[in-house]
């Protein structure tokens, strides 16, 4: 049997993959939310018994938090071994009285499947899954080694994988890694992902008085906890869209000339920013397009912000407390440790007197630089161009994945970025959506890609 | 049958006129909440069937919205009318999981009564009730004629009873009006309130883009709308506490020496403040006291805020939306309307660029100056220092009392502001409370209060 036969494979079960997504997009496995424990449960098991059915030898790697899932195949000597990596875990629905259907019932509305998940990690980790399918069920060899590591916290800031590739580097060792949690550069671009910013997440809480107040009796005797929440976060930033927290760019290594022009040839995209989010201008670090600071310039945007009454009507209280969920993307070489102590002291030296401030970790990662010119991420590039039919090109994302820094460290292997979203999935958000189209081709792509990688290893 | 029996009556009855206000506060009449509409109504059923025991022919007004009940004794010619106004309706009751025993299960603990309304206003008003019911029961003729105006809307910014009291005016007719929703200077200083400071209570929501975005991807290039919300709330403040919307202070009428020189006398209250709160420090408009700045500065406080994010752990997104609910307290003579016209106008024209911004009305109040030296304030002040045992003193409130202003111009009588209440007891805000023994005298001195007015008419 030959690739073609796993084409074809592909092509015929276009509806079977498609309904076995959608019995993984309907568990509601929420990382972040304690009551939804018994969900990520069920997505393991959902995974475990489909890597089973593959002859995959899966195991459910037991941590602190949510469980990892690893697998593998026959591992033969003399061909190389892919390691895929996956989150089984998806972020919170809220506002879920937003989604035009329910976030965990998916279903395809002109041509886009609609649930939580479906682009952000579950279509994208699943479709590897299928490629694999289309080898074991025509009985064509598999052409490389493989292995899978699937975890559940990457929507939450958990930190077991870290640890666990750090000790175990022997167990997850191989040749490359590929990783599908990225995007396409829009509908008929697709594109390697060769840069990754990093994180820094922190919640901030603001204290004043004991309890929430009458702010008749009290108001313009006491400082009101938001109104100082709010100075601080004002200060964080400056009318230009600088970053005002000191030392903050110090470690801001800028991109290069060839990456800048390589954007710049993209053209103007303040207007697909415009169409893609639906703002009535963009607004950014001043110096800098729209790309650029999407993918190389670090940022700080509040995540969330509550405090005092929030119901229907009018209740005249001065809170007690104050709060905010903050992050700061970072590009290289910011470290997250040393970002977040900064931020730390500064909005410690900015808060306002009569009030009280603290900071809570809530997670990060490192940014991410990936060598373009490494056999890996050609034979990418060509299974991608093959798999969509049409040029690929190398483009950044704003966004992290926690653990590519780490796997660079610990394995010391290529990572290849083989993105199958698009910027307008509303991942995070209301109405999460992936392409039906793009799944399938997705599929083909990884299998394909399995073809290039052995190839490679042959001249 | 003479005072004294009256007096000896409330005495034999405090624990029964306790047991009577239990029943009342279990009703969560909360006016700003649809969800409790029923409540009101049973809130409603409960003071008509109290009056009607009284004799005082109940009548249910029916509005728009929460209905206000009126009352009336036998109008004998040749005496005083006495109007009294009190609100049956309370605050909502979040952060609920703050109260140490449940809102609406009223409890003594340390002498106090704790539940939603305690103070505010269902115990004080419900005073009046039973000090009226000391005459009739022991068959003393009441000394005055009697109105009662009841509303349910006063915490939610409703505006029923204006338009009722200015198109009534006949109904109301009375020689004088007695509200009991304020408070003592302190627990041992009596005191009876001549300023009300007003209200003009609004909600701002700042859009930005169509959904909420990943603020990986898009994470530098479009503006946040939480982050353009605290940049305009910081700006309504200067760092020295004063407002900065163009003519915010255009009308207010500096108050005179002698008020200051009346706060100044009774010390250095920043300690007050600061036990009653729980600050650990005052904070407020610069050159003023902290008396000062809640009797006789005008504010501007933040009620509440949300945006994105507020759940368990993290989540990256750019909100859509975020908003805020504000208020400004207003001395004389700022006009409610052209204060709010001023604020659109001044956040419309700070709104930062990439996001649009809106304004709702959330109902208002003019703040209320009220004459010292009429015959009615001084029986006001010879039965509080009856009923307390104590020397009365004048004092201001910050708070809004929004009814008092239309009264003044509508019935064109004095009015006595004649609280029972604590500024710390917790109204608008978890374990609110209200001290059994005052509940007690300010019965003691409403009774005492018709008295002296029956008096005053013959001297």
């Amino acid at each position: 049997m030959a690739l073609q036969d796993v084409m074809q494979y592909l092509d015929d079960h276009r509806d079977d993959h498609l309904q076995q997504l959608y019995t993984f997009l309907k568990i509601p496995s929420i990382s972040a939310q304690p009551s939804h424990k018994d969900d990520i449960r069920a997505a393991v098991a959902f995974l475990t018994a489909e890597l089973q059915g593959l002859g995959l030898e899966p195991e459910v790697i037991e941590l602190q938090g949510h469980p990892l899932i690893y697998a593998q195949s026959e591992q033969r000597q003399g061909r190389p071994t892919l390691l895929f990596y996956g989150h089984y875990d998806v972020q919170p629905v809220d506002p879920v009285d937003l989604w035009d259907s329910p976030p965990f019932s998916p279903e395809i509305r002109e041509g886009w499947i609609y649930a939580r998940g479906a682009s952000d990690d579950k279509g994208q980790m699943y479709g590897h899954l299928k490629a694999i399918e289309g080898f074991i069920r025509t009985g064509t060899p598999l052409p490389v080694n493989i292995k899978c590591i699937f975890e559940g916290e990457e929507e939450s800031g958990g930190r077991g994988i870290y640890a666990y590739t750090r000790e175990n580097p022997e167990k997850l060792a191989c040749d490359m890694i590929v990783i599908s949690d990225t995007h396409l550069y829009d509908e008929e671009t697709p594109a390697i992902c060769t840069s990754l910013r990093g994180l820094c997440y922190l919640e901030i809480r603001v204290k004043g008085p004991a309890m929430d107040l009458h702010s008749g009796i009290f108001g313009g005797a006491v400082r009101n906890p938001a109104d100082a929440l709010c100075r601080i976060i004002s200060r964080l930033k400056d009318e230009e869209g600088r970053i005002r927290i000191p030392g903050f760019y110090d470690c801001v290594v800028p991109a290069g000339d060839e990456v800048r022009q390589e954007i710049a040839r993209l053209g103007n995209t303040d207007l697909k920013v415009k169409e893609e989010t639906g703002v009535s201008a963009v607004f950014g670090e001043s110096g800098y397009s729209s790309l650029e600071r999407m993918w190389i310039r670090p940022t700080c945007d509040v995540n969330g912000i509550w405090s005092g009454y929030t119901g229907q009507g009018a209740k005249t209280v001065i809170p007690a407390v104050a709060a905010a969920k903050l992050s700061m993307r970072l590009v290289p070489h910011q470290d997250p440790d040393t970002i977040r102590s900064a931020f730390i002291a500064y909005v410690k030296d900015i808060c306002p007197t009569g009030v009280s401030v603290e900071v809570e970790d809530m997670g990060g990662a490192k940014p991410v630089l990936i060598p373009r010119d490494s056999p890996l991420i050609q034979a990418g590039k060509t299974a991608l161009e093959k798999g969509f039919g049409k040029k690929a090109i190398f483009m950044g994302d704003g966004g992290s994945i926690p653990i590519v820094g780490t796997f660079q460290e610990s394995l010391q292997v290529p990572v290849l970025l083989l993105g199958f979203g698009l910027p307008i999935d509303n991942i995070h958000s209301p109405n999460e959506r992936f392409k039906r189209s793009h799944y399938h081709q997705g599929i083909r792509t990884t299998a394909l890609l399995l073809a290039e990688v052995a190839d490679l290893q042959k001249t």
